[in-house]
């Protein structure tokens, strides 16, 4: 923190502390001096306002701001009565001494123990306060997740009642069109289909196509004019410098070998040649390779609104009509896939996602054995010599095993991500929610689950063989032995990670090295410093296993919610200076998180209640049965809150489409809006784009 | 049979076996000859077309077509292959023999178990004819169930893309309003509201009213004046006869105690007081009495069908959009029903019919053992005398207990239907759709699994306490002793009840009884013969449960096949007759039954499949696991045809909805056709309805 105190002042810097403040074109700081205090950036975050968090990043940080601050009051509140009337009852009982009498005890019981349930006797009253609390943490969860998933409705509510023109408010998405008729168009299908519906609101269409060749000449065609720039650039400065020698290099592979050409030139050519074969393939793309889905514009957002909620075809797999995402938002891949393609793609990504989640140690450890130095030896004979160095092999042989480990869960995320994409979603937003849904059952599973169980797995797998309903009480017995390992892991999370987060050390460095030996223009150096947004895929599961971890704690060891709560506190702290100040949200959804967050505190407080029965139960507690109303009540609060709020997390609820724009909405711009950039063209217009795209029709719509 | 083919022939009785042609103003039979064939009816009602079916009762009943010869279909096409194959393989094979000689049999085994599966002894080849047959059975059930369900989702739309104008597909019924601010109506709030979503297409709502007292005001009030219609009626009979004398009634108990007076002056006095009464309180219910629910009438059928469809608040339990029901179907006490009332009053009925379902016998033992003679005696002293006499006596012992069984059976479909209604229903059909749905469960589980499991019941929950997957084995193991029970049931019920059904002669005996000794006038008459609709909450159900008997019989007992084929061939010859001559329909909803007895025929199918996987392996088959695919493809697809057709059941698919109408929708006749009639009254019109019903703001809508 310190470091971040120092670092932020220092001017070189700026791009990398206050990036979303530049891209958005303000200034590092408020009031401009060169000089400011260090720590001024904590009460800049604690003065901001959610209106400033919405302005600066959108609604979807705001949303996760409410979070943080919910899960925050849940373990405060929690805290202020647990502490001081559980941890005297625990302390001043002596369950762990008479165990440790008894039983073989392996000795690991400690301080922190005495503070915990564990330091109570058998079915002793005051059993009765853990009780109680057990109730308290679940009243305080319920109320606050009510007051959040009210206000963040609102939030939601406000945002898209917005008087400004929004272009995916006026446009949806249709899929799954039937096949077309002889001598009919894509266009002629869906324009006649959809204009006989809405006579009066229908716009233009645009039939979506297969972008696949025509992205990659793009891609290409960017990379060569990214290149020219900057061998321009290098020339420039070479001259300056009164050399004057123009840039070469080789064209072969990496640029390594192959003919050695002027750079300048050959990318000039490149382009040249480039640009007339894109123009083509964009015409082809247009007119040949048009696909089964479009996006349709309505020229009221109350219609688009209306119409992402209607059945349009007797057939349900025929006309699917949803909400279009935003432009930037639109995975243009996964428009075409048709319907039950969809479905058989879901249900398959599920049991992929199952399997990695319960099984994903099996390829690991045959990857491991695969890759042990022996094997290495013989397939890759080039690395003998360096397998042989001793003091290497003896690294080599230790971690090699855990290398594997250590790269499946770096890619984890990567691989959720890809997984989510390929159940056929078409915006990036809800691949994120998906994959984040994912990630939460992977760590909860592996990480909670996994260490608590741990140590006994083996005997646990039997004694659940034998006792199906027994999981509970194996959960709750070795619940308290790892106590003081989740709370070193909380305090190691908000220390280390909120740290790296805050001083942005990896970024920074990253950002220099580069800004030193590899950008040579301005594109590049924007590049290099462009921080992203928050990444909820990784972000939100990672707090959520604090929460469980720490709910599920709260009532056996009290002690671990001063660190909950520290960690939300500083988290908040934290990421609302980088929300103001770094991070660029990549889109918006809307607060559309939301509904997942709150179902994943919920599913942590039903395992919290859950393993509490269970603890209770190995307590010998008499009056265990009294918790049975808990989980139920959790299971109602969840029904409730769906059925009350989460419709309008699905659809735009139409009170709120139907609030009047500041200015009539530029039909034009809106449609221009969703053209991808490879499609894109100014000398193309209307003529081509008529093809696939279909024309103006204002003399019907305006009757 | 012959019956009916004389009774039918005779003029007395013309409107007991035509009554719905006479309805609908045709002649009771056509070319309008005094004499005709008596089995002209079968050559009418095999010659007749579905679109016959529509035009004289309706898609619902055309629907219920469907479904009697898509069962007679599948028994039928599993009949041609599994008699000739499955009945010489069980004949030839010895194993009821076999078992006779080992076990302690009861012997009642008889020739028809020498046809059966029975017959085969275990873990024979020849039980792979059977397991193919099961295959059979289940792909001949889903690819004409596929079929069905197409043709019926092309008929609704048919029906629903009609060019005639239709009250319900302009109105929707909005539900959930809000608290009005003060110094608002309702109307205002409502209007206010909606404009501002559709301020084209609005045209003007109707605010739902609490009517129960001026519909008990208006029930009075029109009996008596259908009292005075058949006093007046008696008064000229009497006058014609030259006696002259006016009827005289007592007021008091049932006209057997009170004052004389005379009738005629008595109701048209009576009828004078109630019609101001009738008028002030109908000022007072639309002004006073306005509840949080309104019908809202649009001016095109595409805006009415996607606002039924769409979420309008931000909060789910606010404004409740659905589609309206027809005006005669519409409940209009349910109307004002609360979201989460509605919610819990759904649950609390799933509970009470489970209850009834599982434990319907308690209560009933409960009544008997109450009502023993003795205890009658006691409490009812008055039917001493009645019931010391021997002869009766032993009758009432004997028969006493079964007594309350009957009473309960007879008054469970109106149980069940009132329970439904309970939830809250808004339309007439959907609580026939429902009853019917709780009456299948209540058949199936009680009849089917009762009588299968009876004798054996005690043991067998003793079994399933012990090993809780042995529920399969037992059904199998006492299925085939029940066989013959069954076929029995099938033939009595399609002998016994299409006789009935066709003769009418329970409706032909108390319409002569009532035209001679009670009908004094014409309406009198018409409500005699008034044939009432077919009544699908209890007809339904019962032909499922022929089908689930049938088909968890077929590859058992083949024998029982032509049983089920006959069963649904008398029934769609008689039913065909009686849709369209006699039934007249009480409502539409355009086939929505159809999804439910699909579901329903599937369950049978699954109920099939799980017997068979339970009988195959009693019968020791090593090969039975190959039987388990089945039950998974018949979960899928129930799941796909959910997908693909339910969504066009529960709503008007917009490409229906915007066919072009013949005229110009009448909107003043439609908003008028959706006012009740204790409410309609011509002097009222707009001055008084404009509290509860706003105003036409034409100037508005048609800018």
């Amino acid at each position: 923190m310190l470091l971040f105190a120092w670092l932020s002042t220092r001017p070189g810097s700026t791009v990398v502390y206050f990036p979303n403040r530049i891209v958005k074109g303000l200034e590092p700081w408020e009031g401009g001096s060169k000089t400011r205090n260090p720590f001024a950036w904590i009460k800049e975050a604690l003065s901001s306002t959610e209106q400033d968090v919405i302005d600066m990043s959108g609604v979807d940080t705001a949303v996760y701001f409410v979070f943080l601050s919910t899960v925050l009051g849940i373990l405060f509140l929690s805290g202020i009565v647990l502490l001081p009337v559980l941890l005297p009852i625990a302390a001043t009982d002596d369950g762990v001494k008479k165990n440790a009498h008894s039983t073989t005890s392996n000795g690991t019981f400690n301080d922190l123990d005495k503070l915990s349930m564990a330091n109570i006797q058998e079915n002793s009253p005051r059993l009765w306060a853990f009780l109680l609390a057990t109730y308290w943490v679940s009243v305080v969860t319920y109320f606050l997740l009510w007051k959040a998933y009210k206000h963040v409705s609102a939030l939601r509510a406000t945002a898209l009642k917005s008087d400004e023109v929004k272009p995916e408010q006026f446009a949806v998405l249709v899929r799954d069109l039937p096949d077309v008729t002889p001598g009919q168009t894509r266009k002629q299908q869906v324009d006649s289909y959809l204009k006989s519906i809405y006579p009066e609101t229908f716009y233009r269409s645009m039939v979506v196509t297969n972008n696949k060749e025509v992205d990659k000449i793009w891609g290409e065609l960017e990379g060569f004019k990214k290149k020219l720039v900057r061998a321009e650039a290098i020339h420039e400065e070479s001259e300056k410098k009164g050399q004057g020698t123009r840039p070469t290099h080789k064209t072969g592979f990496l640029g390594l070998c192959g003919e050695k050409v002027d750079s300048i030139e050959y990318y000039n050519e490149k382009i040249k040649d480039l640009a007339q074969k894109f123009e083509a393939e964009q015409k082809l793309t247009l007119r040949e390779k048009q696909q089964g889905s479009a996006l349709v514009f309505f020229t009221s957002r109350v219609t688009a609104a209306s119409a992402a909620q209607s059945l349009h075809a007797q057939m349900v797999d025929n006309w699917t009509v949803t909400e279009a995402p935003e432009p930037r938002q639109l995975i243009w891949s996964n428009l075409t896939i048709k319907f039950y393609e969809r479905m058989i793609r879901q249900y398959a990504v599920y049991v992929v996602v199952f399997l990695t989640v319960v099984f994903y140690m099996i390829p690991i450890t045959f990857v491991s054995a695969f890759t042990t130095l022996e094997n290495l030896r013989k397939l890759l004979p080039f690395l003998k010599p360096v397998v042989d160095i001793v003091a290497l092999k003896t690294v080599l042989e230790a971690y090699l095993p855990q290398l594997a480990l250590i790269i499946f869960l770096a890619l984890l995320p990567k691989l959720l991500l890809f997984l989510s994409k390929t159940e056929g979603i078409p915006s990036g937003s809800h691949v994120i929610r998906a994959a984040s849904g994912k990630y939460f059952y992977f760590v909860v599973f592996n990480v909670f689950l996994g260490v608590t169980i741990g140590g006994t797995l083996f005997t646990a797998i039997k004694t659940i063989e034998k006792k199906p309903n027994s999981i509970l009480e194996i959960l709750a017995k070795s619940l308290p032995g790892n106590a003081t390992f989740f709370l070193t892991f909380v305090a190691l999370k908000f220390f280390v990670g909120y740290g790296l987060e805050l001083s942005r050390i990896v970024p920074l460095i990253i950002y220099h090295v580069k800004r030193k030996y590899l950008c040579k223009t301005e594109a590049e150096l924007k590049e290099a410093w462009f921080p992203g947004d928050i990444s909820y895929a990784t972000r939100v599961p990672a707090d959520m296993l604090i929460v469980t971890i720490v709910l599920c704690y709260s009532v056996i060891a009290p002690v671990i919610i001063p660190f909950g709560v520290l960690y939300f506190a500083l988290g908040w702290l934290v990421l609302r200076n980088q929300a103001l100040k770094v991070y660029v949200p990549a889109y918006e959804s809307y607060g559309r998180m939301w509904p997942h967050m709150h179902t994943r505190i919920l599913s942590a407080l039903l395992l919290y209640q859950a393993t509490m029965l269970g603890y209770f139960g190995v307590s010998k507690f008499v009056y265990t049965p009294i918790l049975i109303p808990l989980p139920i009540s959790s299971l109602v609060f969840v029904f409730i809150c769906r059925k009350k709020f989460y419709g309008a997390f699905c659809h735009t609820a139409l009170e709120v489409a139907s609030q009047e724009l500041k200015e009539t909405p530029h039909m034009e711009q809106i449609f221009k809006s969703f053209i991808p950039p490879s499609l894109f063209s100014e000398k193309l217009e209307d003529e081509q784009f008529e093809d696939a795209l279909s024309q103006v029709s204002r003399s019907e719509s305006f009757v």
